[in-house]
């Protein structure tokens, strides 16, 4: 055992680089580590927050715990006078789903935004402080993001002053609403607007209260429960839920009547389009992109972690068994992933930062302030596409993580069964991620349309924006031959180069086919444009490496390999599309395909020393990681066999069912065999 | 909902081919679908093996159910006087890892084949009539298939004639076991041999009594117990163990001795190799490739019907929202997993069948026979191939055909979940996959370098076997160019040739470079190879369908689409590797990549009206399938409302922890709002 935590220590005494400055620069600086470091350690101690029993609870029962977290939660930030943005981020540390998020993040914002100023000074003070919790009800059994199609009916009855909601099919039934089953007291609920006269006004928001405030219970003529367990035992914790409304009355006030209202004798009435939330969207979606670094960040410490520790096959030049992360197989599986943590996390940084402040997006932003509201639809598409590319990239990282972990990724223990199943809806919720391609596709092919009238009439040439700027390589080849002959991998402007030709011609590819697209293109050409996007970011911030982060030269160098080894897995990605698209030659002798690959192979062997340093940098605790094997002490193996003991199956020497079944099985083959013996 | 019904309805009207004689084709024949019926047909009606509350239980309760299933299933067979294979088949059908199945699968023929006469003779019938069960502890908890790194150890005592079993350290605990935890009396154990003086002869095996045959006590100076949860709530019911032995002494004779004995003094005796059992193997592995296809079908069952039924987004032709299986995003990833599981289940059946009727290995299985066995390495790296192959394409499969059904696929009632979560070790186990690439790469190599020593040898060319056959290609081009100008993709001989020639061209080309390979030259080669294999039985099928399986002209048509599909996206995800190989020429003006993914586009179009008869011929009952969205008569969200009100949250109004948690905190947000706008 001494072996392995040495083999953990060992592998920390080869960083050649300051972590805590890696560290500081994944959180943003050094006093948002503070901080973070100082809310964990809070958290971590607290009994409440233990979860060592965690996988052998039931799911009602892991609804209770998460009520408790909640509580608990609520206590310390009344103590320690959290701000809400402190009290949402002690809730994410959490790693448990919880039945209150939604409250916060969906149903709040869209009541506080779209509520009528009367609704909203009525009720705003207690959903700021949860005096009722709420939920967003949109998605029916019958249909998904498609609003248009949603059957839910809120009819005015001009008599009362009421709308009355209703549920008018079995496929109209609330469903997959978070929070819904158990917990919430209100909601706001989507529903077509039916007018006297049978008018149909199509889909529109409505407050409805669901629960009463006395006793919880549901209020009559609503039928409400939980849709029961989500696959893999994801989501476990929280009460997605159904609803079924059987011609319920709400006062007129409760339309959300930011954008329409009622008037009492049934006339609608359409305000002037209401300025769109450009920062807040911003916020939302790269909140999401870089919320997905951290959970590749997880899985990726747990795996490289264990991978260093643990021995497998061949001996080693120290004539033990060899450290398995030494092997091409699982080095080249994990190191990739390691870099897509990095670029996510400092990607979603970035664009977090303030509209003013986010460099890629202020001409955008400018437009839009200054009245211009074409940009926005661009930017509607392109942060569609970031969340598509990283929640696509979380659950095959996370996945492949696990797999390159052999057996013992497969416990529980690990915790990267656990990460993945909670993980898994998001490429199918917000917008499934094929829907969100096609968003992608539309936007591209629209300024590729657009840059090339401009390029052929005697205007300006129209700004290129941060998420079109690939399109500029069309004009720069006019003059020569699109081949690169002999491509330097090496050299991260290449790259990025190559990276964004692929995108421009898939784009031009896609339009000159239109009439004849095969089934794939909305996938590639999506992938095309958004890794191009991500690619010239990434050239930013290997440029910037030194001033933006504060970083000292030995960070800088291994942060830049990392940074390169994210461009070139990309690229070998790419590759259908780099050959096909003649942009980089084929030559059987002096296959630039191998070039690429071992170029990868190098970068991987660079970095592989440096590996548990750069996940000792995403500064995770093993309260937070909760996995046997991402143990920071190594102590893989003790702990899986410590954990095993808390099993309730080991909490008797003989099994339930061993009286009744078992024993007459064994009984039964004891007699048949004595009877074939005497035959 | 008369909607929904009448969409599978009206789909099934449109198959244009008889079911029932695709089902006996893939059943084997008619006879061995009316068996299979006639089975389904008495488990599905016995209430013991209803699984509707299955989704609620703990992983105890799952354990207990699976004894009951095991107990019920064993007093049918004593009725219906089922044959081993026929009981064997009855808990395939039970859709439940259980703790049975490794006494039957690793236990009883390891212990049968390699004990002494004396000891087969004293437990053999035991074993056979389950009057003891029995598991197979390799695996340590820091050790996996290299069983040469095992710690384990069984010293012989001359002076009492006993072996003594120990384990010397923490990570020599036997771990993983499957039946281990709480089920099995006995087993066989690997341990290193040590002879008298310290001599340690390696790796062999042990059949050691675990377990009291009186009250199931575990005996003395051993400690076993379950090791805890599988990621995902996957094989939940069954007992994976671990084991430590504290000097635990059993009769020399509990040696297997087989391969190797030890006299009474301590003398090591090794009898001349014993004859391999090539037939058993073949057939062990050859089941595993049957069964992923099964596995396949069932997935594919589920998600074809579901998004048969399921509708949105734009209004298609009939004015209501399309049919999801209409966009090309769904129709392009379910059907290819379609033909996969056809090519899977017959390729399976046509390895399965005995050595002398399997075409493809006759030769090989001759030369055996003749006592030449070098045959053997390669058909254990074919079989190895296959292995990985077809694991990994059933643990992709089943999840993209999860994903590809939106939101209500990660439901657990949609059932696909819990598939994935129970096939995820395949990958994993039993040789992890890319161990196995390995192997299959070393054999591709060697037989390169036979191949070519041949050919500038005056001595015959050496037979190409059937996994080595692709070899010949390299032969043919010496004349000419290797570039095809313009390809017939809907051509399944020049498909195959192809694939053939990718799989010789990339071996070469590793072998050239061999001095500086790269890091996942490995994958690529084995992926080569025996995608090459697969291409080639498919073609076989192909030239075959009306003579080997008595299909008439309109099941012919259809199935040779399927297989066509199978080799067109086989095509597609070797585009890299076709074009860097310089297999097919860029073109970027009319570009040979695209009219491929043309060619799959119009393949899945053509197939799409026959897509629900295809499935349908898989012949699952629902209780097979236990699929709210994979349900025969299209009702698919009745069934989700059904199933939702089974939720033991839902059996109650008022959650558990209200009154304690959830009243006080909203009772807090009233306060706090309150004193606030009193402020």
């Amino acid at each position: 055992m001494s072996q392995i935590s040495s083999d953990v220590e060992a592998a920390r005494m080869q960083i050649q680089f300051s972590v805590a400055l890696l560290r500081d620069m994944l959180h943003g600086n050094h006093d948002e580590w503070i901080k973070h470091r100082n809310l964990v350690a809070l958290l971590s101690q607290d009994p409440a927050f233990d979860k060592s029993l965690r996988p052998f609870l039931s799911r009602s029962e892991r609804y209770t715990r998460a009520l408790r977290l909640v509580s608990r939660l609520v206590e310390l930030g009344d103590q320690h006078k959290w701000t809400p943005e402190q009290y949402a981020t002690a809730e994410g540390l959490l790693d448990d789903p919880l039945p209150f998020t939604l409250h916060a993040s969906a149903f709040a914002p869209v009541f506080l935004s779209q509520g009528s100023p009367h609704l909203v000074s009525t009720y705003g003070s207690l959903v700021a402080n949860r005096g009722i919790l709420g939920c967003y009800l949109q998605t029916e059994l019958g249909h998904g993001s498609n609003v248009a199609g949603l059957e839910t009916t809120a009819t005015y009855i001009p008599e009362s002053g009421e709308f009355e909601i209703h549920t008018p099919t079995l496929t109209a039934t609330k469903w997959w609403i978070g929070s819904l089953g158990k917990t919430s007291t209100h909601g706001v609920v989507q529903a077509k607007l039916i007018l006297p006269g049978g008018r149909d006004m199509g889909p529109h928001l409505f407050f409805v209260q669901l629960r009463s405030l006395e006793d919880h219970r549901v209020l009559p003529n609503i039928s409400i429960g939980d849709i029961g367990p989500k696959a893999m035992g994801g989501y476990a914790s929280v009460d997605n839920g159904f609803a079924r409304f059987d011609h319920v009355r709400i006062p007129r006030e409760h339309l959300l009547s930011r954008f329409a209202q009622v008037t009492e004798s049934g006339e609608y009435v359409k305000p002037p389009h209401a300025k769109m939330s450009y920062g807040g969207m911003l916020m939302l979606r790269s909140r999401i992109v870089m919320w997905q670094g951290w959970i590749i960040a997880k899985a990726i410490t747990i795996a490289i972690r264990y991978a260093t520790v643990r021995r497998q096959g061949n001996s080693g030049p120290d004539g033990a068994e060899r450290q398995i992360i030494t092997y091409p197989s699982v080095y080249y599986r994990l190191l990739p992933i390691l870099s897509r943590a990095y670029v996510f996390i400092l990607l979603g940084r970035n664009l977090q930062a303030s509209p003013e402040q986010a460099k890629m997006f202020a001409p955008l932003a400018k437009r839009v302030e200054a009245g211009d509201t074409s940009p926005l639809a661009e930017m509607h598409a392109i942060s569609s596409g970031l969340k598509a590319l990283t929640t696509n990239a979380v659950v095959q990282d996370v996945e492949t993580a696990r797999r390159a972990l052999g057996g013992h990724g497969y416990s529980e223990f690990s915790g990267l069964g656990r990460i993945y199943a909670d993980n898994l809806p998001s490429v199918t919720y917000e917008g499934d991620n094929y829907v969100l391609h096609q968003q992608v596709t539309r936007a591209a092919v629209k300024a590729f349309h657009a840059y090339v009238s401009s390029q052929h009439s005697s205007a300006d040439t129209p700004t290129l924006t941060p998420s079109t700027l690939y399109l500029r390589t069309l004009q720069r080849d006019q003059s020569g031959s699109p081949r690169h002959v002999l491509i330097d991998w090496n050299d991260p402007q290449t790259l990025v180069d190559l990276l964004e030709k692929r995108a421009a011609y898939t784009v031009r590819q896609h339009v000159q086919n239109a009439r004849d697209p095969d089934a794939s293109v909305e996938q590639r050409v999506a992938k095309g444009v958004m890794e191009a996007f991500v690619a010239r970011q990434v050239l930013g911030m290997l440029e910037g490496a030194a001033a933006d982060y504060g970083l000292r030269e030995p960070e800088v160098a291994v942060f830049r390999e990392l940074l390169k080894l994210y461009l070139l897995v990309t690229a070998e990605n790419a590759l259908v599309d780099l050959l096909s698209l003649g942009l980089i030659s084929v030559d059987v002798d002096d296959d630039p395909t191998l070039r690429l690959r071992r170029a990868i192979r190098d970068l991987c062997l660079k970095l592989l020393p440096q590996s548990i340093g750069l996940t000792d940098a995403f500064g995770f605790s093993d309260w937070e990681l909760d996995s046997s094997l991402g143990r920071h002490d190594g102590k893989v193996y003790e702990s899986l066999l410590e954990r095993a003991q808390t099993e309730p199956l080991n909490q008797t020497e003989i099994p339930d069912g061993y009286e009744e079944y078992l024993k007459p099985l064994l009984e039964r083959g004891r007699r048949e065999a004595a009877s074939r013996s005497k035959l």
